[in-house]
């Protein structure tokens, strides 16, 4: 393609010379787009978005989204929020929505449909896969996967090199959605470095999954999961030692 | 923008003077959209629909969607239907979905990619999470929160002021899609006032939840769970009374 | 609305005289679309990808996506893939994505941001549910239903007749993501002819659901489903025999 001549460009947007623009594309006010990209088409990247070089962004995407404000969402304040950013080398699926206020690092994968809420930052060579939901207000560290439809809830907190597989749930909200006090009290998970978390696994608000545990498939964890030893059932109860070979440290 | 020039419109459609739309929007025959809604890029808009005032759709989502009839579909009839309505000061996410036959209420968040089937209503400022599939022929009440991912299958009842968290799932067939027998059986979940359902719960066809029962994070829920009574475990047992302050009556 | 003039087909292109094509559609090169499709608005359908006649694709859908290549993904090989091919008569929904790569027999339905990877088939008139992810290299029958949310993970076999509830997980690695020895051991799960699995059940990586056997609600699969029987629980334990008149050889 290069750029097509049905995309609709701001006149102050940026774009790099060898980048390629799609059909029908929206791109708006100082947006600017480095080298190499590749936009696809009827991509939607908002006003002052910040692509880097080589990023690929697949058809239907969306750069920039300015959150949604219900009068009766619990979490979302009316701060200011900077633009979106996606790093360099960054691949960006169908119809993935990065959040104006989200920051993706080097290499990052956001798979078809995944959706990256404001005020999140994630780390390089992370993969965030299809249809996952990063909630805002939530730190994911490098080199993590996050697998298809896995669910990170507001104010999470995930470390480096952490696995959580397809359809892991998480909650911050240990009220269920009654009182005042519950607003005070909101908490999402803490996943330490080079912790895993089995399909389907639940972990419910504030736990923490230290570092280099597991956490079985379909397990709900209510307390704490200790580090380097995997927990299993419903509710959650310490089994045995994680194998060794499958440590970090052991080049697992 | 105010109407972008890449917009189409329908010459019989009829946009308030002061609405906006964004670019490559397509808007049908007949749509009604009304004043200060905004519009955004690439969203559709079919025929008849009724769009409020002040309503907000973002882009890529779909308004007034007729149904996909599969030749082995069990619930789809072939009734004619409606056109989609969607009341003042609701907001339309990216790529959500909201099909001919769906009534949105005022101030409803549908948020992005969630789906509302034919034959739904949706009650005055409910919540509609992220990736939310609300199925055919379901109504939900006034003042609900259906958290990210969560699944309403078709026939379902959610009364007012139901907290549905994310993930939780639902089922309509306790014959598991075999037998003719199963079709008159079609039978939703019944979720009654104040109810709230825990992260990644999981519901059995035709069950009820009583007024202000709670089900557990990831429990099963194979009989009723009894009103202003916590529900707990794999399948689902009653183990206390929720907590007072937790009560809507005590302002919770 | 037969050809929309906005959209944009490639002169290779060969569309059936009597097909729709909506607004905003980009049809690449060489593709083909058969007597009496209908192609929604902002519909892409990339280069070679064969569409069936009478075949309906929905706004926004997505044919012939290349695969994304993250430089730590564990499945995606290099290797050539062959043109999306989607049967006659068969129907995709709105933003759903069909991968190059892909085969999809005739009156198949692919539901609303239901995702079909690379080097998967699909058998005739088989439910793929709206937000269904089928991951590469997978095998499904035909007459199956995948319901809502369903995900079956890359190297998975499902053979004909098979029933898979909302929200049923499965994973392809017992490894969970560490040593090099899980990539000689991917193995997704094998559903047998007729096996039913119940709204969401967990089936481990490489465990065998066999013939008409039935995993219940919310069970973990943690070892083989036996054929015939239904099994529940976590960890999923045979409880019964299927009732006579569920089976197929029974007319069920």
């Amino acid at each position: 393609m290069s750029i097509a001549s049905t995309a609709q460009i701001h006149p102050t947007a940026q774009v790099a010379g060898d980048a390629e623009v799609g059909h029908f594309a929206v791109i708006g006010a100082d947006v600017e787009i480095g080298g190499g990209a590749v936009i696809g088409h009827h991509v939607v990247i908002h006003d002052g978005s910040r692509v880097g070089a080589s990023v690929r962004v697949d058809d239907h995407a969306v750069i920039g989204k300015r959150p949604m404000r219900s009068l009766r969402s619990a979490t979302t304040s009316a701060a200011e929020i900077g633009p979106a950013v996606v790093g360099e080398g960054s691949l960006i699926g169908t119809g993935a929505v990065v959040y104006r206020g989200a920051t993706l690092g080097a290499r990052v994968l956001v798979a078809d449909y995944a959706t990256v809420r404001e005020r999140v930052t994630v780390g390089d060579e992370t993969i965030v896969g299809r249809g996952v939901a990063i909630e805002n207000d939530t730190t994911v560290g490098a080199r993590c996967k996050l697998e298809t439809n896995a669910y990170l809830t507001a104010y999470s907190t995930v470390e480096d090199d952490v696995f959580v597989a397809p359809g892991v749930l998480t909650s911050n909200d240990d009220y269920i959605g009654r009182t005042e006090a519950r607003k005070a009290a909101f908490a999402g998970p803490t996943i330490r470095q080079g912790a895993r978390l089995g399909v389907g696994a639940v972990v419910l608000p504030g736990r923490e999954v230290e570092a280099e545990a597991v956490v079985g498939a379909g397990a709900v964890l209510t307390g704490t999961a200790p580090g380097g030893r995997v927990s299993v059932g419903v509710p959650a109860r310490d089994v045995r030692a994680v194998a060794p070979e499958q440590l970090r440290e052991n080049g697992g």
